[in-house]
């Protein structure tokens, strides 16, 4: 059934990866609105930002004119070991759906981590290392991020404290054996070890922690030891920045073959892997070189792009990080416990929101029973089994798919496939079992938690 | 650190990859000993276990001469969806050991079913497919021949009945599920859906199961059942035949570069990785062309190769399968409850044993504490976490590199990492809380299960 010219899997060879990050901020007219303190609601300055975070990060972070920043040798080695990942033609799914349409996914489940989460924990642990630092802090949720830096930190020898939302703490085992392994300690949060977690346990005594509340653990525990910082997994531009490993790989991949995709899909949590992967080709599209379909998918039960607002915003629940201008549903909305994990942020990353809000990328939201369909089917056919968050993306890439055969269009589809759903299994059994629903937030929940944005101009 | 001409991970092109199994027996000069009828102890036609396995699988059992079999195209098609797997470079693991050997590990974990177990299920899927069968039945274990199997009888449309040992079934649903997903029934067995089931249900009541019982189920639902064939995935030659794609593809990519290994390393359970992997470097050494070291490692909780017997024995703790001549530690034997559920058979592959028998290679067992330790160094450094089958490799390849290490020789060794250990990590659990322990059976314990084997001769 294959082409014959295109494999199914197309591989760069060492030679041919990227050796500098791109940094999609520098050919942005508009760039993304700064960070803002959130006492004085002034631009965040470097000195700042320091006793957060790395330097070298913090100027990464700041860093808007810069387009290429190389990569370090010593990070390179480390991606040699699991990269490039694979460019696969969905055959298998194509013939499935008896479709004109070509279609295209990058593969980044093939690490342990299980997902993309390690190309931007594994440069951040190296710039501790070379400050000199001991270790870093962080906080995870299902714990794909957890898992990720504590490989990145083992790897460098750096001490490495997660502090983990009790509840997936206590449900999800597997993911903190995996930390534990890599010689993380795991702290569930809320958690005695911290003021902030003493404090929120006196008030509420039974709860089971949040992202916000664990976030605010971390960075209590970064600022308060020396030798130690806070990192992040998504959001954040410097993590964008290291994520656009995905899409220039997949765009040497594609030139190297000759393919120019109609479109490019990608789901979106805080924006990690979706501005990764399309960092390149949305470059491409500001410079006026080329034109894309940029689409970013989101949960229904979550959509801050679609339903939310622009405007600055805390990034936590526990309101101590800095302000962020974004699409936002408001840092107080809570969204119902669907089952992707890495898709439950009300806020959204700075540069996608700006891309989003000039025009440059659309935006789409999707129930999770149909995405549970789309990741059934991928799984059959492809032999992946997805995780959730990633089949988001396929769902949206299949509709397109099926559009190209009402209409013969033979369309060629990129779309990222970030991760396996290997500890996720709970969510597909739920599915499999017929009893998954979608539950979809409505306009008033919407509005009483953009009610609460903080009043910045 | 890398050796320049080297690269990380050596990936084969599709052009590359091999068209052909090769079938180890027709280098054999002692070839295996016949499996023989368990009534009449003469050794088995094709006529006699054609209603049982698929017919071209029956042929390919039996085939003693023919070197080359040619892979069907739809096969290598499935094939090119995960393969070929990497032979990777352990830079890391040799700096970490500062040793002057080079260590090389193919890598069979790259999808879903998380092991090499998939290369075989394809392959006896497809022949049933072919020969049009409505489906086939097995059993599974720890599961991971059950998913591998689910996801290749999704690929052909084939109705896939599992059995699967009840105490798997509810310690470990997420195997479970992931089968579900992949639209195979699964079944706790014993189970009240077939004559031995409710038996031996009656007999036992509360029992959790074993695997002889699970496959007199699978056995028996195949055989009654009009367009169904029962399938198994290790012991058999039909699976080392389809596995040898593993070894074919190392020394396609060893040749590559021109590196030959001294040693070549694999866990051994029921034989199917081991033989797969040495496959061609057995036949050179068999044809008097090259020289290797070969090492089968088992767990020292279940040595049949180290401590067992060279006999005909079952194949199954229920004694309706065909009698096999073997290493044995008699079918009545139970190891201890270790964490390797791949590595628990009483016997070993028929041809591995003769091999072994007549000195072509050498075997070796480790004890499971020791196995972990290895996992979790090569974990941290590699960025893989091993299964528990796979680790028992990764001791004996560091073992063996510490070894050129004190003698200052800089020799070549490759190991087959079989698979992921994402599954396992209940096992990952005890040995990070420092509970897990060695279980080494007595001598009168394996003389006890001995003195039971079937008198043949």
């Amino acid at each position: 059934m294959a082409d014959n010219k295109i494999p199914y899997k197309i591989y760069l060879t060492e030679d041919e990866m990227p050796t500098s990050w791109y940094n999609l901020r520098a050919d942005m007219k508009n760039k993304p609105a700064p960070l803002l303190n959130p006492g004085t609601l002034q631009p965040l300055k470097a000195e700042e930002l320091a006793p957060i975070f790395c330097e070298e990060l913090v100027a990464q972070e700041l860093d808007e004119t810069t387009p290429y920043i190389e990569i370090p040798a010593e990070i390179r080695d480390f991606y040699k070991m699991y990269r490039p990942s694979p460019l696969v033609r969905a055959y298998c799914l194509e013939e499935k759906l008896q479709t004109p349409a070509k279609i295209y996914y990058k593969f980044e489940g093939n690490n342990t981590s299980g997902s993309h989460k390690l190309n931007s924990a594994i440069a951040q642990a190296y710039y501790a290392k070379k400050q000199g630092l001991k270790g870093v802090t962080t906080e995870t949720g299902a714990g794909q991020w957890g898992t990720a830096l504590s490989m990145a930190c083992s790897y460098f020898g750096l001490d490495c404290k997660v502090f983990m939302v009790k509840v997936s703490y206590e449900q999800k085992p597997f993911r903190r054996e995996v930390m534990r392994t890599y010689g993380a300690s795991v702290v569930p949060s809320p958690s005695e070890t911290t003021e902030v977690g003493r404090k929120i346990l006196a008030e509420h005594p039974g709860t089971t922690g949040s992202l916000g509340c664990a976030i605010s653990e971390a960075v209590e525990v970064a600022v308060k030891n020396p030798g130690y910082r806070y990192v992040l997994g998504s959001v954040l531009n410097q993590v964008l920045l290291h994520q656009s490993v995905i899409g220039l790989e997949t765009k040497i991949a594609l030139d190297k073959y000759g393919i120019k995709p109609d479109m490019i899909i990608g789901c979106a949590g805080g924006g990690s892997n979706l501005g990764g992967l399309i960092a390149p080709f949305m470059g491409e599209k500001l410079r006026g070189e080329a034109d894309y379909r940029i689409i970013a998918v989101e949960p229904a039960s979550c959509p801050s792009f679609t339903r939310g607002t622009f405007a600055y915003d805390f990034c936590d629940t526990g309101m101590i990080c800095p302000l962020a201008k974004m699409y936002t549903l408001g840092s107080s909305f809570i969204p119902s416990p669907n089952h992707a994990g890495g898709l439950r942020f009300h806020g959204m990353s700075t540069t996608l929101s700006q891309l989003y809000h000039d025009g440059f990328m659309e935006a789409t939201s999707v129930e999770q029973t149909s995405v549970f369909e789309a990741a059934e089917t991928f799984a059959r056919v492809e032999g992946i089994l997805p995780a959730p968050e990633s089949s988001h993306a396929i769902r949206v890439a299949i509709d397109e798919a099926l559009k190209c055969k009402e209409t013969g269009e033979e369309k060629t589809i990129v779309f990222g496939l970030t991760g396996t759903g290997y500890f996720d299994l709970v969510a597909y059994q739920k599915y499999n079992d017929g009893e998954m629903s979608d539950q979809i937030p409505t306009d008033e929940d919407i509005a009483a938690s953009v009610a609460k944005l903080p009043k910045v101009e």
